[in-house]
């Protein structure tokens, strides 16, 4: 409803928005506080005391998401709406630029005896092995039918197979008997417009079993998540009539970006690199997305006292936001990660929004709980770009 | 949409939830306060202090729920996507086992004379009068064409039919000319499938009323809402993976979570009686529907001050289910029952979730107006059972 909603009512206007996106920063308590709650941040409590605050589910309540659909949610678009495929998230995951029309899909090295897989990750061959395997095949195998093959290492026997080409569809099943002890299976077509991808799979199958025949571990490969870029997502840029930038150095946040149509601009690794390339850049775009990975990092490995320095890193350079002056700043999250649960989780995420069209509340610190008393109140992350866009007066009235 | 989510994310686990219902909670103020506010309740305030807080909205805002919707949507069952039909409920009222084949309507022992319909309640027959006649009935005519046909007194002049047997539809109009000075009308099927039934029913009301032809008032008798079990209504065990137990000792909550696949255990009447049953049977499931009833009554018939006593003898029960450290407690209300109204209303429901893994709020009272402060906000019911099942790890991630 969203969507259809802006197609009609956005503008383009020259107002600007910047979004941080603090991975992963909601928590649960140890000895009574939070990760936020703990952590010395006063700028991102002054920011509370300047703006509006909420507290934000992404995709339902109660439900964990994965980076994808909280970040889709954020963007609004809905997350059960576009669902992306598995292939297509292990492709952003490890860095492979996945175009339109492409094809890709989850690999695994694997060990074949007699007509029988028995070992579906081929010993856990080195990252190394699997690296030289990848750019042995690629050398070998550039094409079948006219198809381009490409196959991208993962860690140890994990790897991303793309192909692209005209025609190709992902209405395939699993190349992958899903246990050991049994033969591989090919990749069946579930309609008649996959039937061609799958002949070029299976022929890739064949090609690569013979390649990978003196082999000791991986002499075969099991091929799952057949996935193309989602053919209904539209450009972020045409749907809100915004120019937007992403900010964000890890390849799961730069795939998924530019699935969206967004320009990815290169930035380092430091914190300060994301302030840096934003003011840098600040004229050129006037939508910004800055990502902050090293909350949810050690949210994830179980590292209260890093998760708490990670919030103190950042609130350092928030007064670099402030002074671009931009017409709204959110800072927020897509997801929960609490350290003690070392996952992702479904706790709401601490949200606040900073812009002359939305009068401050009462709250003057950014944590879980005094979020939740913030005059936004808890709502679905779906409607977080709807308020942003509409405190730049980028939405036209709907009816008269 | 919650329901396909929950097909795919559940996973069973060990852990407990405990789901205490207190029907009809919810009120308005006599002199100032509620039944809630006026009750003495330190150990519901003392859960409140322990855990999460917010109000909850049965089936819309505004909108005043029957018990049957309202329960269904704690349980995460969309009461607007399953709607029971009026025969099933009042089965399930009058304590009638109906099983997913059986056709149910209400029905009424009425009076005809010369082939018109002059007393639609029989002159409101004594209910031993009632229990009489239909044990008679059930005597005389075990089957019609090979259907079971049992009739279970209810008050007064009303009863349930049940229709056992095979092909049975519930696409019927009422046999019910709905107003006095008219002839009956048959049940007339309303598509090919139901043809059948309509004939055993029409049949059924023949052989009735040659039965009756004898008696001076209940010589004849009206059907209406004929129903099935809605076809589409998933087991709560297979929907979310787990074993769930009811203890309640009405019949309709019985009847509801018989229909729902629950474990209806054994129950006395005393309130006790509930703490003793969850103690007894704890290790055997793990998840319990704990009813209690006594607010309801009180407020539908307008008893301000047993309701705050109801509150209190409950209040006093409360540190039982502390005791069994359940991964996931839950006191709420299926829908609000104001003393000063008699009857169901649609003000939201207080509600407090404690788990290790939801951070309590600064609530410390449990009453409507502390809930509507508490970090969960305002929120559907239908989204309780999601809250649960995530607090007792037995959802997995979405997406990636």
């Amino acid at each position: 409803m969203w969507e259809e909603l802006a197609r009609e009512l956005t503008q383009p206007t020259d107002s600007k928005i910047i979004l941080l996106v603090m991975d992963g920063l909601g928590g649960l308590p140890v000895n009574g506080k939070t990760e936020l709650e703990t952590a010395s941040r006063p700028n991102l409590d002054e920011t509370a005391r300047r703006g509006v605050c909420g507290l934000t589910d992404p995709v339902y309540p109660g439900i964990t998401p994965g980076s994808g659909p909280a970040h889709l949610a954020l963007f609004g678009y809905d997350p059960l709406r576009y669902q992306l495929g598995r292939g297509i998230l292990e492709a952003m995951g490890t860095g492979v630029e996945v175009g339109r029309d492409d094809v890709v899909a989850r690999g695994n090295f694997a060990t074949l005896s007699d007509g029988i897989v028995v070992d579906r990750r081929a010993g856990r061959i080195s990252t190394e092995e699997n690296q030289r395997l990848c750019e042995f095949i690629n050398r070998e195998l550039r094409e079948i039918s006219g198809i381009k093959v490409s196959l991208y290492p993962g860690k140890e026997h994990r790897f991303v197979l793309k192909l692209s080409g005209p025609g190709l569809s992902d209405a395939l099943t699993d190349a992958d008997p899903q246990k050991e002890g049994k033969p591989p299976v090919p990749a069946k077509p579930l309609c008649q417009e996959a039937e061609f991808t799958s002949e070029v799979i299976n022929k890739f199958l064949e090609e690569l079993t013979k390649l990978l025949a003196s082999q000791p571990k991986a002499n075969f490969a099991l091929l799952r998540g057949f996935s193309k870029f989602p053919s209904n997502l539209p450009a972020m840029g045409d749907l809100y009539k915004i120019k937007p930038a992403a900010i964000a150095s890890y390849p799961m946040y730069r795939g998924l970006t530019r699935l969206l149509g967004m320009e990815v601009l290169e930035v380092g690794p430091e914190t300060e690199d994301i302030f840096n390339v934003l003011e840098k850049n600040y004229e050129r775009f006037n939508f910004f997305y800055l990502h902050y990975k090293k909350t949810d990092s050690a949210g994830e490995d179980g590292r209260f006292e890093d998760k708490v320095k990670a919030i103190e890193e950042i609130d350092r350079f928030i007064p670099r936001l402030w002074q671009l002056k931009p017409d709204v700043l959110v800072i927020t999250s897509d997801h929960s990660t609490p350290s003690v649960l070392k996952s992702h989780s479904w706790h709401p995420n601490p949200f606040v929004l900073v812009s002359d069209r939305a009068p401050a509340d009462e709250v003057t610190r950014f944590t879980e709980k005094d979020c939740a008393r913030g005059s936004l109140g808890r709502f679905p992350s779906l409607q977080a770009m709807p308020l942003m866009l509409a405190c730049a007066l980028k939405l036209k009235k709907f009816g008269a």
